[in-house]
């Protein structure tokens, strides 16, 4: 199924259900928000499911994506990963860091108060902070227990997500390097407005993967359009790696990190800083400068059938900031 | 005045004044929970303040500490600070960590989903993974626009905490040397049981700093009473810090990192890192061993006339995880 959060002056909004083919829509029937379904998955999901069903078939009410809200708007947990080695061995590269051993999954914990709606303006305090996005794929899981392994926790990987990562590139390595991870350098992430189950991407969700490509535009032209499969760990890795001293709270978001493949220099990137990576290595600087006040990104993934799954990201950063 | 939150069979508990002698104890009128409180302190602070110094007067019911749970039992957002130089500059020493540059706070973002309470049990999965406590002290803000001040910032700290951020040794130097920060060695902190409006410090709340010693016991034994004062960055710069790039959140919690001097040899340390760090470096070989389930650390600060301030953290590890 697919569902949706609208706003209804409340922090976490309401929770609808939205058609397949994300035309229609209506109000959940049991739970009330996202919050609430992924605290009790069991409870709500069969009815949700029913009600769903009959969606498809008819009735609700026109679905307009841009009133949407991020699916959770916030959450208690975002753990972030960073699966695609393709992705993490340039960026080891240009900020002259050690590599890091294969064989464990990368992985910082990152602002979830608040995630941002799909079309909302960014603001970010300072063009010369190094605005850039980080388009990757995420799940949202229900309660998981502290020492939960992969094959288990892939049973609470309860819905799939499409996110925007906003990074501000200046301060990233300032802060890496520290050992500490990101606190500046990564403000309120961006979350396309349609969360879908595992099973609505059929085929292509395998092994713990979206097996689908991300596309990605950058003021109107194509940026990268990177498959989603060449992950280094799945989903069902990172959800148990990050169980393995904590309980997940219901709700927690795990990313996969930017979504990048070995063959970047032809189907371009999902964020600024790989393609001037790129640009460093091939051709001595970077020259794709980061966003200014004003530019748009446009993030969509489709099933390859061409029917819509998650949504469009499609946003303007902006002056913020007192 | 002082605050504490008690089980009502809800997530966030129920808050309560404490008289300042911390005997007695009153269900606080107004706002139900502590987050209710942050989310609207000039709404609800100065019938919390009347309440409190009619509860001084006489009256409540008696207050049994070991039943608290921690203040604020989750909050959206946790960020902990590395502020005294002494446990820092040793720490990257023995880990073979480059220095980091000064005049730039350290901070990274932890687990705010679940603080335990002070005198609760503390599961973790395994003794092999380097069980260590670190004692520090941490501010609870209200509300944070982004971009504000240092100056600016003081005004929003409203409530002083007492924690403990559990640490996991063996994982720490692992996930740090990635840039990414701890996720697996920082499982859920503990907080002592009451939290303090920082005029309950008197001129020991000075500079943004707490004035006090912390002293911690490790099964008996006196084992650090490090001064709180000298923090290289006060927490008005560790909460400007934070709010750089981001909106925080009301009920956002800043710690200090491990409370820390320059002659820990003399007055010992809040964490047994600190302390096997400095027998690396004077004998060669790191001797005090990490917990083992059973073992138990306490940690109090009291005011330099005795008078109790955030109440006792005093909790074994004990065998966790699935």
């Amino acid at each position: 199924m697919k569902l949706t959060t609208l706003p209804d002056g409340t922090p976490d909004g309401r929770l609808h259900v939205v058609s397949r083919d994300q035309r229609r829509i209506e109000p959940a029937q049991g739970a009330q928000t996202m919050q609430a379904l992924l605290e009790n998955w069991d409870g709500f999901a069969p009815q949700l499911e029913a009600q769903y069903a009959a969606l498809n078939a008819g009735g609700g009410a026109d679905f307009d994506a841009a009133q949407a809200l991020a699916p959770l708007p916030r959450a208690w947990q975002w753990l972030d990963g960073s699966a695609y080695d393709s992705h993490g061995d340039l960026m080891q590269k240009v900020f002259k860091m050690d590599p890091t051993p294969k064989g464990r999954p990368l992985m910082y914990q990152g602002m979830s108060h608040q995630f941002l709606a799909a079309t909302a303006d960014v603001p970010l305090p300072s063009e010369a902070d190094g605005i850039d996005f980080e388009g990757e794929f995420g799940v949202i899981c229900d309660a998981v227990p502290m020492g939960t392994d992969a094959a288990t926790a892939q049973g609470h990987i309860r819905l799939l997500v499409q996110i925007n990562d906003w990074s501000l590139r200046t301060l990233a390595p300032i802060e890496m390097k520290t050992g500490f991870g990101w606190v500046q350098a990564k403000p309120a992430c961006s979350v396309a407005p349609v969360a879908v189950t595992p099973d609505e991407l059929g085929e292509a969700w395998r092994d713990s993967r979206v097996d689908l490509p991300l596309i990605v535009d950058l003021n109107g032209a194509r940026f990268g359009a990177a498959e989603g499969y060449p992950m280094s760990f799945g989903f069902d890795e990172l959800v148990a790696h990050a169980a393995r001293t904590r309980v997940l709270v219901a709700g927690t978001i795990i990313g996969s990190g930017t979504v990048s493949n070995e063959n970047f220099r032809e189907i371009g990137s999902s964020c600024i800083a790989e393609r001037r990576g790129i640009e460093l290595l091939d051709l001595g600087a970077a020259q794709t400068p980061y966003m200014q006040f004003g530019d748009r990104v446009r993030m969509e993934c489709r099933a390859r059938d061409g029917q819509p799954l998650f949504g469009v990201i499609d946003q303007a950063v902006v002056a913020g900031g007192s």
